[in-house]
C-alpha cells in the first residue's frame, strides 16, 4: 500500500482545487452541491480518512489528553501509567505523554499554548511547580490525580494519605511499639507531607514521641531507602518498626535492613505505602498503604472529561480511602 | 492569565477576518502587505505563539514521535519507555505513547492515517503483529527499537540476544553445570526466540543435554516464573540452574524458589535477561545478560532523525552487544 492520498491527490482525481478539497472537509457552504457530490465520492472512492490535523482545526478536538508525570520507572508510578492509558483508551482517548522530568517547564510552557490536546492529567504536582498554575491559566481542561494541591480551584483525586499514614501508625503502636523510625521525603508534595504527618499524629495521639535521631529525611531512589536502613539498623538499639512513604523506600530498606543482617520481621517490621504489585512479592512480602490506584484514575479521567464538556462546572477534589495492606514484612496479621 | 488569543479574538483586534489572520499565519501572498503588516502587530501585541495544528498544518511537522509499547509495568519496559523519553526529550522532540495493550490494532489503524506524529518507534514487534506492516505501509517514517523483524525492510535496532543467551549457557556449562532448567516463553518475537535458541545452541556445543522436562513455557508475569520453579525445583533431584529469558521471570523464580526453601546460588543458580536496575537490589542479586538500553534507543532516535530527513535513506539493522553481568544469583564470579 502506498501513502494514503492527500488533499492534492484527491484535488486531482476530482478535478477541483485543494482549497475546494478543504471546503468540502470542512463543510464550507461556498461549495456548489455538483462538485461537493463530486468531491465526496472521489474521498469514499480512496477510502479518505481525514487528516487529525485537519479534523482538529474544524472540530476543535483531538481526542487525546496530555499527561505529566515524573519518574516512569517507579514501580508506583508505571502502574499509575499503566491505568491512566488504560482508561483513557477504554473511552476512546489516545494519550500524550510528558515527563516533566526530561522536558523542562520551558518546554511545558511551550506544550500548553498549542492546544493539540482536549485536556491535561497532571500526576506530580508540587507546591514550587508552576506546571498546575500554567496548566490552569492556559484554559484546558486540567485534572490533578495521586497528588494534589490544598484549596486550588481545580478538580482533583487523591489518596487519604493522611488517614492511611495515621492508620500505620497506629497499627505498630497497638503492636507494642515504641521506637519506630520515620524514612521521610522533603515535602514538595500533598503526598509525602501527609504520609509523614498523618503518621506523626497518630504517634503523638498514644502519646509515643519520636527520637530525633530515627528521623531520616531521604531522596526518592531504592538506594535511599537502603542507606537509611542501614543507619537506622547499625544502631547498638535499633528502632523495632520501620515506616517510609513510599514502596520503593521500603523496598530499598528490606534491602539494607538484608545488607545489615536485620531480619524482616524478627527484629524489624516495615511499612510501606502505594501497596504496589511487587510489595506482594515473596521477595518483600511488605505491609503497605494501599493507593486505590485503579479507583483514583477512573474518578479522575471521568471528571476531566465532565470538564471538556463543561468548561464552567464547579470543580470538585475527592478523596479516597487508603486502608493498609498487612503482610509478612509486620509480624502480626490482626 | 485568560485564555490565550485564538485567531477570532486576533481578527476582531486586527480589523480583518479570521481567514486573513489565517492567511498571514500560514504567509499566503495573497494578503496586502499593509494589512500583514496590522496583523502581524497584533499578533505580537498579544505575544501570540501559534496554534501547534496551525503550525503542523503548514511546515508539515509536529515535532512529536509516536512511540508503540506494552507492559510499561514490567521493569525493562518502563526503563525502556524512560529512556525514550529522554533521549527524543534532549532532541526537542515530545512522545505520544500508545500502549497496544489497551489499544487495539484497529485504533491503530487509524492512528497511523492521521499523520500527528512525524516518526514512529515500536519497541514490541512481533511476527503475528500487522503493526509494523501498517506502519510502513502508511509512509511514516519508522523505527524498531529492542525487538525486530527478521529482513524487513525497516531501521531497527536491536541487542544481540543469540549471543548473549549464548553466552550465559556457556558460562553455566564452563563452571559444571549439566541438569539446568529453562523456562521460556512462546515465541512471539526475535527476543524470547533468540534467547531461547542461543541458550540451546550453547548448551548443544558444550554436548550438554537438556531434559524436556527441565524446560517450562510460561507466560509473561512474575507470577509465572514463580510457578516455573516451584514446578522444577519441588522435583526429587532439582535442576542446579535454571536460566530464563527475562528479569521479571528471574524474579518469580527467585521468589518460587524462596517459597519452596531453596538457596540461591547454594541449591540452584538463577541468570536472567535485561539486567534492569532492579537486578542489582539485595533482594535479588540477579546474574542477567545485559540489555544496552541507553545504546539502543540513542541510535534507534538517531536513526529515525535521519530517516524524516531523507526517506529515501537505505535502511539499516544494528545490533548491540549484550554481555553477561555477573552478581550472587551464581556462586562464582569468574
Amino acid at each position: 500500500m502506498a501513502r494514503p492520498p492527500t488533499s492534492r491527490d484527491l484535488a486531482r482525481l476530482a478535478g477541483v482545487s485543494q482549497a475546494t478539497v478543504s471546503r468540502v472537509l470542512t463543510n464550507n457552504p461556498k461549495v456548489n452541491p455538483e462538485t461537493r457530490a463530486r468531491v465526496l465520492q472521489v474521498l469514499k472512492d480512496a477510502n479518505y480518512t481525514p487528516n487529525a490535523l485537519a479534523r482538529a482545526m474544524k472540530t476543535g478536538r483531538t481526542d487525546t489528553i496530555g499527561v505529566f508525570m515524573t519518574r516512569v520507572t517507579s514501580p508506583f508510578h508505571a502502574e499509575l501509567l499503566d491505568e491512566i492509558g488504560r482508561v483513557l483508551s477504554s473511552t476512546g482517548l489516545h494519550m500524550i505523554l510528558w515527563n516533566i522530568e526530561h522536558d523542562p517547564e520551558e518546554t511545558v510552557a511551550e506544550v500548553l499554548h498549542q492546544r493539540l490536546v482536549d485536556g491535561f492529567v497532571l500526576t506530580s504536582a508540587t507546591y514550587d511547580s508552576k506546571l498546575h498554575t500554567m496548566a490552569l491559566a492556559s484554559g484546558t481542561p486540567t485534572v490533578l490525580l495521586h497528588r494534589g494541591i490544598d484549596e486550588l480551584e481545580c478538580d482533583q483525586v487523591v489518596g487519604d494519605n493522611w488517614q492511611g499514614a495515621y492508620d500505620a501508625g497506629k497499627y505498630l503502636v497497638d503492636h507494642g511499639h515504641t521506637d519506630i523510625g520515620l524514612v521521610t521525603l522533603v515535602h514538595t508534595g500533598n503526598t509525602s507531607r501527609d504520609r509523614d504527618l498523618g503518621f506523626r499524629a497518630a504517634l503523638a495521639d498514644a502519646g509515643v514521641k519520636i527520637k530525633p535521631s530515627n528521623v531520616v529525611s531521604v531522596g526518592v531512589p531504592h538506594a535511599d531507602g537502603h542507606a537509611a536502613a542501614e543507619k537506622l539498623l547499625s544502631r547498638k538499639k535499633p528502632p523495632t518498626a520501620i515506616y517510609t512513604v513510599t514502596d520503593l523506600l521500603a523496598f530499598g530498606i528490606l534491602d539494607g535492613a538484608r545488607a545489615v543482617g536485620a531480619r524482616v520481621p524478627d527484629d524489624v517490621w516495615v511499612i510501606g505505602f502505594d501497596n504496589t504489585e511487587m510489595a506482594a512479592w515473596e521477595s518483600f512480602d511488605l505491609t503497605s498503604v494501599d493507593q486505590p490506584t485503579h479507583a483514583i484514575v477512573e474518578t479522575g479521567v471521568n471528571l476531566l472529561r465532565q470538564r471538556i464538556a463543561d468548561p464552567d462546572r464547579p470543580t470538585e477534589t475527592v478523596t479516597l480511602p487508603c486502608p493498609l495492606a498487612i503482610r509478612g514484612s509486620t509480624a502480626n496479621r490482626h
